[in-house]
């Protein structure tokens, strides 16, 4: 029997032939990569989806223009809820997770910034009263919020924030107020037409002086008719790159009055005469950014292993070319170049898919250590997030382009579910710190790391390695030496070497006279290179360590064979820093090079059985090309005839001004 | 007074301040870059478009959805026709290239397909008596054309193409027709709803016997209404990443037959019995193709000049940040990553536009000494605009998404211009020729010039640098080195020995028992690799030649800082090669990332001049970043607000679906 679970009557034959090559179970290494009992109830919600068509689009949804597409998301939305609470958990966010995905795709829940950000924030900085007042009308939906922080000329920088809320001890209200066109809010997340309340950030100012940022508790849009309050101004920005069913806001509030108590009150204080009390502890805010970049890391790598699965599939269902003249074509998943391509993506998708699993397992011992009042570990992580972050998205971005590209022309299409998969995911190099500003941010942390090592201070253990010298050449390839042990000593020192070298850096540069600032500003590049390598480092380490804590052999066996090619993938990619300290020879690449090449040829059988391991449904992948049942073309076709601009067979505007236009050239004649 | 050009009253100060910093005069660098004559011409018309509301998209084209861009690309495109003669020279192709960037930017003009593909097929393939029924009608637009090849299974592989073009002898017709799904036509542009006439491909068929792929004039639409002719079934094939304002087709023949003398038939020829003579010159073919992918350097070289554009100018009116603590915040493009991101991707633009100018030279003559007989340099130009289109369109691509990137969340935003900017430009790493395969081809030329010189044969001048062995170690920064020829010299070194390394792998594979196919396939990344570090030398040196040659002292120095910068990035990019050779050092390197920071603060006081001189209208540029008057947030705004999903205050899927969702969540309180 096949060990792939995913063949079925009616496939196409060319992806039949590639699960019966599989080597190991499918069904055994999704168990591995999602647990054994969520794997199963991501296959039952699945399976439920399917039976109920409120739940699904009546066409495409790359077929709506954007007011159809938010109409329909707004439709399933009240579905989802209505529904959910049959086939699903509704209180464990991974099924609920699971279910947005298959009924929402990536950018569709109207919901999402109401339960992810909204609400923990009302539930982290409301005081107990409010909190009562407000956290349980939330969950049951009696209004709908969002987070509404940054503006339209303001974004990273909350000091430099403009909307001012300044308290009135005679009414014992704030007036909240947008002085200037930049100081619209801009960008939260279903603030244009669809929340009727939010947690806005303006500075705070009591008799005349400003306390800095805080949040308050509005509504902006009547509970009644929907219109917007008196005072403010809310509208939708426009179409974006990606996340067209998201109506990203605008907001201005023209002298807004709200109650005294509408302040998020858990941290700061003000009380009715205008006193204001600081809070006790300032750090705590670290952990919503800390969960929220958590959870970005595993949206990033499945968003990169949907468009492995894509790419791969139809991979072996194309043919083109032939290798061997008169062989006739073969599939193109048995070019070097295309395998390159995709197992290179797809082995960074498994990494970054299991260490932003650990991430979560992480983040959650962290956060009860918190809750005891132990704080030691949030730096570290907190760093390393900024880091990882700017890392996963952008590299992510790039392997989905490189699966999009390896697709040819049909990757191109809007079937293929490709375009819009790059577009979503990107979208993480931007929001929630720009890249650049977060690989700096962790770089402050390695930079200070470097010194405290100067000092004799002892580091914390992600930072361990930087004082580790005992590794002073490549060993790769030796005899008795395990490749993956070789590799990631191969990372410490691109990681350690690189930071050393930018903190030398910096130092010469404040020597030659420059300021603090201005020689960190002059290193910048530099630094966001050494944030990379570090992270690298900690990504390998982790799933490294991840893989080869698994039980069953032949999984540890299949994934170690996805490891081994990540890390050589990742230190050729890197090699200029290995050889520019004379750590590795040339030959040793191309030995590393060698081993990479093999690796994409033992891996080449077991391709679709990996992605099909994965277990994206057809639902959510919304996918032509990456259908599980490979029949691609008869569905392309019928896909491509369904489209709006096939409804009539001759287009209003071709009668209005092409055949006038032809008609006359004849006449002229 | 201010040497650039670009300050007007009303302007935002933060632009006007970096435009009064200008060492060079803006108009000069313009004619520079596109010759005095059509720089002065280029201006007459954006002008006068300006002054022809036909020609201008009544609301930006980024709120329409597919049929409405597509029905406004049709009206303009009647307005051009008619208007055209007006204010433009239409027999220059150059005018008429500008034009239509004025007026439909990249991706909407219906008949671009008709002159660039269809209209130089028939004039290049038909014979005299087939031209004279046809050509003056095509240039007349009597019919509109476009060009059928690929399938919906087939591409680049023109063997595989199953679509049938059978002669039936009884009555001197071919019967054209789609045996399967996987042979519809699929992708050729303006095919779905506007051409009415083709030139497909079909593989020729006479008495049982396949004559290969042909081309045959066939109309496919009726003359009087449009209608599909009978035995045609033809669409669109649906929405895609960009191009969405064209309808690439879908075409499928049902036994189609069309006169004897609709086949192309000046190479090869049916005569009425059904006696096939076949082409005296198959090389000729490949001049199309030239012309094609020189055309598509300068298109790419342009999208990423536009990109650069908006984010240089954006840079200069965002401000986020202090450096200094207290000193107020800065403009982004005052951050080192910033210069770094946008510089290069400047440098890179400016590189491949005027390369692409020479290429477009190179061309000319070279089809000149065609038409004398003479198709010596015909291989060599073809190969290096095969490396060529793939470097450019990729290394192009990654650079605009930096310039998207770097504007933060605008950059996001359709109001930016940048994502559809991308869609369009990245589009070219798959037309004409996927990338991989592109590299691959060069490389055959590669690996037969190293078999030549092992011969002791001689290489043709852009080979010659195989056989210099003379610069064996890096003499970057010695006294009196010149900078750009160590630099050059550096990457001679790398093209050589990758291309050597990779041809000995090759060897070696052989020897140790594969095919010579086999040991392509399993070569074929590093020959990708090696493809592209010579297209890279070649630029490079084309780039310095050109910029070497310039006349005017203070235009000359200007794009000199362009040059080292981009060879400086160029060099640093490929170091690992300089490294695993023991050429340079990692001290080497680091001295070469010192020169290149100081070039980004250098470059720095005349970022926005450069872009400035490249002169991109607003028109074109469709851009609220980009805009030349820097006044970016009041009409972000503005633009925000005239979007269609702010029709209505509330949606009526909200009414419908939110507003009772939440009314019975309280009602269950």
């Amino acid at each position: 029997m096949a060990l792939n679970h995913q063949i079925r009557e009616g496939d196409n034959p060319l992806i039949t032939e590639e699960r019966e090559k599989a080597t190991f179970s499918t069904e055994a290494l999704a168990d591995e990569l999602y647990g054994p009992t969520f794997a199963k109830r991501r296959r039952e919600l699945s399976a439920a989806v399917l039976k109920m068509p409120e739940l699904l689009d009546p066409y495409p949804h790359v077929f709506m223009d954007r007011p159809t597409k938010v109409a329909n998301s707004m439709r399933k939305t009240v579905a989802v809820m209505e529904g959910a609470s049959e086939i699903a958990d509704i209180t464990n966010r991974d099924e609920m997770g699971h279910l947005v995905c298959e009924v929402f795709g990536d950018d569709g829940f109207p919901l999402s910034i109401h339960f992810v950000m909204f609400l923990p924030a009302i539930q982290g900085q409301a005081d107990d009263e409010q909190a009562e007042e407000w956290v349980q009308k939330a969950i049951q939906l009696q209004f709908i919020g969002t987070y509404a922080q940054t503006e339209l000329g303001h974004g990273t920088n909350l000091r430099a924030l403009e909307t001012t809320a300044t308290y009135d001890k005679n009414t014992q209200e704030f007036v909240l107020n947008t002085p200037t066109v930049s100081a619209y809010k801009w960008w939260p997340g279903n603030l244009g037409k669809t929340a009727n309340v939010v947690v806005a950030n303006a500075q705070l100012y009591i008799d005349g002086k400003n306390y800095g940022p805080h949040n308050f508790f509005v509504r902006i849009r009547d509970e009644e008719t929907h219109q917007p309050m008196p005072g403010i101004t809310v509208g939708d920005i426009g179409p974006k790159f990606g996340l067209n069913t998201n109506d990203n806001g605008f907001l201005k509030f023209d002298h807004v009055r709200i109650p005294r108590r509408s302040m998020l009150m858990r941290h700061s204080k003000v009380s009715p005469e205008g006193t204001y009390s600081p809070p006790v502890h300032p750090k705590l805010s670290y952990g919503a950014m800390i969960f929220v970049r958590a959870t970005m890391i595993r949206m990033l790598a499945h968003s990169l292993l949907k468009a492995s699965t894509i790419a791969i599939r139809y991979s072996c269902i194309r043919k083109q070319g032939e290798i061997t003249p008169g062989a006739g074509e073969v599939k193109i998943l048995d070019y070097q170049t295309q395998q390159h391509r995709l197992f290179t993506a797809m082995a960074r998708g498994f990494a970054y898919w299991l260490v932003g699993q650990e991430i979560k397992q992480i983040y959650e011992r962290i956060a009860e250590d918190v809750k005891q009042g132990n704080v030691d570990q949030l730096a570290d992580l907190h760093a390393l997030l900024s880091g990882m972050k700017s890392v996963v998205s952008f590299d992510a971005g790039k392997g989905i382009e490189q699966c999009r590209m390896a697709c040819g022309g049909h990757g191109y299409s809007h079937a293929s579910g490709l375009p819009e998969i790059y577009a979503v995911e990107v979208a993480g190099c931007t929001y929630e710190g720009e890249n650049m500003v977060m690989l700096q941010q962790q770089a402050r942390y390695l930079v200070k790391g470097v010194q405290k090592l100067a000092k004799g201070e002892e580091l914390t253990s992600m930072l361990k390695y930087l004082g580790n010298n005992s590794n002073r050449r490549f060993r790769f390839a030796e005899a008795g030496s395990k490749i993956e042990d070789t590799l990631i000593q191969a990372m410490e020192y691109i990681a350690r070497t690189t930071i050393q070298r930018v903190s030398a850096r910096l130092d010469s540069l404040k020597e030659s006279g420059l300021s603090d600032e201005d020689a960190w500003n002059e290193n910048a590049v530099e630094l966001t290179r050494a944030s990379r390598t570090h992270t690298r480092l900690w990504i390998a380490v982790c799933f490294k360590d991840r893989v080869n804590r698994i039980q069953d052999p032949k999984i540890r066996a299949a994934l170690q064979d996805i490891l081994h090619l990540h890390l050589c993938y990742e230190v050729i990619d890197m090699s200029q820093y290995l050889l520019e300290g004379g750590y590795a020879t040339g030959a040793q690449i191309a030995q590393v090079k060698d081993v990479l090449y093999k690796l994409l040829a033992k891996i080449r059988p077991n391709a679709v059985s990996y992605v099909d391991a994965y277990e994206v449904s057809d639902t959510e992948l919304r996918s032509v090309l990456g259908r599980r049942d490979g029949n691609v073309y008869d569905n392309l076709l019928k896909w491509a005839q369904s489209n709006p601009l096939n409804n009539v067979e001759v287009l209003p505007a071709v009668e209005k001004h092409l055949m006038p236009m032809m008609k006359s050239a004849k006449s002229k004649l």
